[in-house]
């Protein structure tokens, strides 16, 4: 029995642009998808199960497109290092620890348990270089009930000695992984091939994990144009690619299969044309950005030209798992990017940024992220702090006020693709 | 009895660049000022109280130099307009509500509550016009143990017909509600005189406010080059002035007493030199700079100048009450001024970020703001969430992981002048 009628005060985005909310509204859910929302309860639907929610914020959950699970654990710290510096100095220890059974379950249940609790449904996380950590992983988010897409990280060079896999073993680990994923036959987690970033990768291991990519069919996650001696670096390592994103494609890993590329910082300059493909994605990850001092990424801008684009909380370069934060970050980061540095692209409203929490980053996952027919029936609902205020507010301010002053608490129900979680 | 032991692990700022810790501290306190900090207890001390918060941080706790409590209540709501739209949209019907006391003393209690939970130990902030209401503040924080300066708004031009105040009753009012103060005789809440900006007030009204300010020694406060909208239309207002701090200073505004001006984010270019005031103050607002899309003061010059700096949480255009969250927000915007508009300055640390939130802001209300001899006895006590990484953790980065992590957390206890609150 996947049949429910949810009522409550509904918010989801009517376009990009716009939010749409209704009053004591109804959202249908049949057989584990949306067949809408509606101001009166249809008699045909009155023998569905009835979650009675009035008067509380229901929205429809958000997708993190990028993040890193085992860097969780040391989100809030080291935030004075730019990329480099900080990934060999605090990241490559810190995920050498991951090895660990002790030290992995641990963290991976610290993660799952912070992703269950918050208005994320689902999420697209590296993990480490490390096979067995990597599986724990995804068993622990199935077990949790979001969607996931997890990674095992591929690392063959320029990285410390005590962090890294010959290319050989490289390739046959995430061989067996991959199978170990298909006997595992996980129906919420899914595996995503995951080089690093392309100073990381030999060419031949990125050649070959294009190539499970393609064979397999599974989507492709990495990094992209986050930081100026990063892109110098790639330039460097592969001068006959035209930009950092023709590296990729140049090794097979560019939009054969759906593609989350992360930041796209600086990639208005030279590889805008190929980020318009409908396979690729730009995890745009606002905080991130800010504390390593990569940069602003034309978010707005991208949004507008058709670009497929969703939100990453990027932890611990990110020092927040939750979407509501990476939603005002996002509208803050380019409040400031109009002010201080490029006035043509226009600001990034709320809305905006909502949408891009949700249907923007959900569309990775299928028909996800809106109340509109036929898509997955995920929601979360909100409790909100009580306050002088919110009773002359409209249902779109009140979801404004939520993600500004409650970005980490807890949601109070959630249900994902039709299975009501708690 | 104000004498105490206190036991932990203590942070506070040694330089304006740097953090200094001891692991199991003790700090020891005399008639309610500090002595000092000792890894050993001497004989002489051990007869006074013990509180002994082992293995807990603990901080002097900030000061902030800047906030509107009749806005505390909208906080995180109608943030995609500007300075001038924002004001007249919906602060100033906002504002006009505090003339009912049913409103007032909701809004007021809330306001207090959530300052009193917080790591503020001193707070500076505008009422609203009303003389009735802002003595009910006084009065409830004064109960509350925080310290503050509390400003009776002045408007009496370019406002709204619900909430403006005539001239001579503008000057009436203020001189009854100074006189109130001096009857009611608080400890802890002070009055601060409250021209809302230069735009507000006639030149009439700005002179007498600067005459009660040098007479009765009380000090200032009010809003400086915050937006290039706001800047143009003080030009325009103020056509002898060479600045909008020269029209202050035209005023009689402007040093003669303590100052506090806000936000200074364009004020680098034209009034740099009359910043270089000792009794002048810089409350540097980073959330609301960025929210109302004003820009980024250059905090990390004006504290390298040598100009007197605190942090503003600027509530409501700024979100959030709390200074660990200006702390972050400062480090976050100087990166972002560093990568996007002007390299020359270099980067807010963290450690300067908690310096100007604690001494910087601190020296405002005195010797305060640190553990040094003959400061006031002002600490709080923060709880760490456990986490897989802390005991690995340095002291000074456990407290910048606390400031990233917790923000809005309570603090655990709290001391203010010697009286220990909670």
């Amino acid at each position: 029995m996947n049949d429910f009628v949810v009522k409550g005060d509904l918010a989801w985005s009517k376009s990009k642009s716009e939010l749409q909310s209704l009053k004591d509204g109804y959202l249908v859910i049949e057989n584990g998808k949306i067949v809408g929302v509606f101001d009166k309860l249809d008699e045909k639907y009155r023998s569905f199960e009835l979650l009675d929610y009035s008067g509380k914020l229901i929205i429809p959950g958000f997708y993190d497109l990028h993040t890193h699970a085992p860097q969780n654990h040391f989100k809030g710290l080291f935030m004075d290092y730019q990329l480099l510096d900080w990934l060999n100095n605090y990241t490559f220890p810190e995920e050498s620890h991951f090895k660990s059974e002790e030290f992995y379950s641990k963290a991976y249940d610290d993660f799952t348990s912070e992703i269950a609790k918050s208005a994320t449904v689902g999420v697209v996380a590296f993990a480490t270089i490390h096979r067995e950590a990597t599986l724990y992983l995804m068993k622990a988010l199935e077990k949790s009930g979001v969607l996931s897409y997890v990674g095992k990280v591929n690392m063959d060079r320029n990285s410390p000695d005590y962090y890294i896999e010959t290319t050989e073993e490289s390739i046959k680990e995430t061989e067996r992984w991959l199978e170990d994923c298909k006997k595992l036959d996980l129906k919420l987690s899914k595996p995503i091939i995951t080089p690093r970033f392309i100073p990381s990768v030999t060419d031949h291991l990125a050649r070959e994990l294009g190539r499970f990519a393609k064979e397999g069919g599974y989507p492709v996650q990495s990094h992209l144009s986050e930081n100026m001696s990063e892109i110098g670096w790639v330039q460097e390592l592969c001068p006959e690619s035209s930009s950092y994103a023709d590296a990729y494609k140049n090794r097979g890993l560019w939009g054969e299969t759906k593609t989350i590329m992360a930041h796209c910082v600086w990639s208005r300059i030279k590889e805008d044309d190929l980020l318009r493909n409908p396979n690729l994605y730009v995890a745009h990850c606002p905080d991130s950005n800010t504390n390593l001092y990569s940069g602003i990424a034309p978010s707005k801008y991208y949004l507008d030209s058709g670009i497929n684009i969703g939100l990453g909380s990027d932890v611990a370069g990110g020092s927040s798992l939750s979407l509501f934060r990476a939603i005002t970050d996002a509208v803050k980061a380019s409040k400031l990017r109009y002010r201080m540095f490029d006035q043509d692209d226009g600001i990034l409203s709320f809305p905006e940024a909502f949408y891009i929490a949700t249907e923007g980053g959900g569309s990775f996952f299928g028909n996800a992220g809106s109340f509109k027919k036929g898509f997955d029936a995920s929601f979360v609902v909100l409790e909100e702090e009580n306050a002088l205020i919110v009773p002359r507010l409209t249902i779109s301010e009140r979801v404004e006020r939520y993600a500004y002053m409650s970005p980490e608490k807890s949601v109070r129900h959630k249900m994902v693709k039709g299975k009501l979680l708690y």
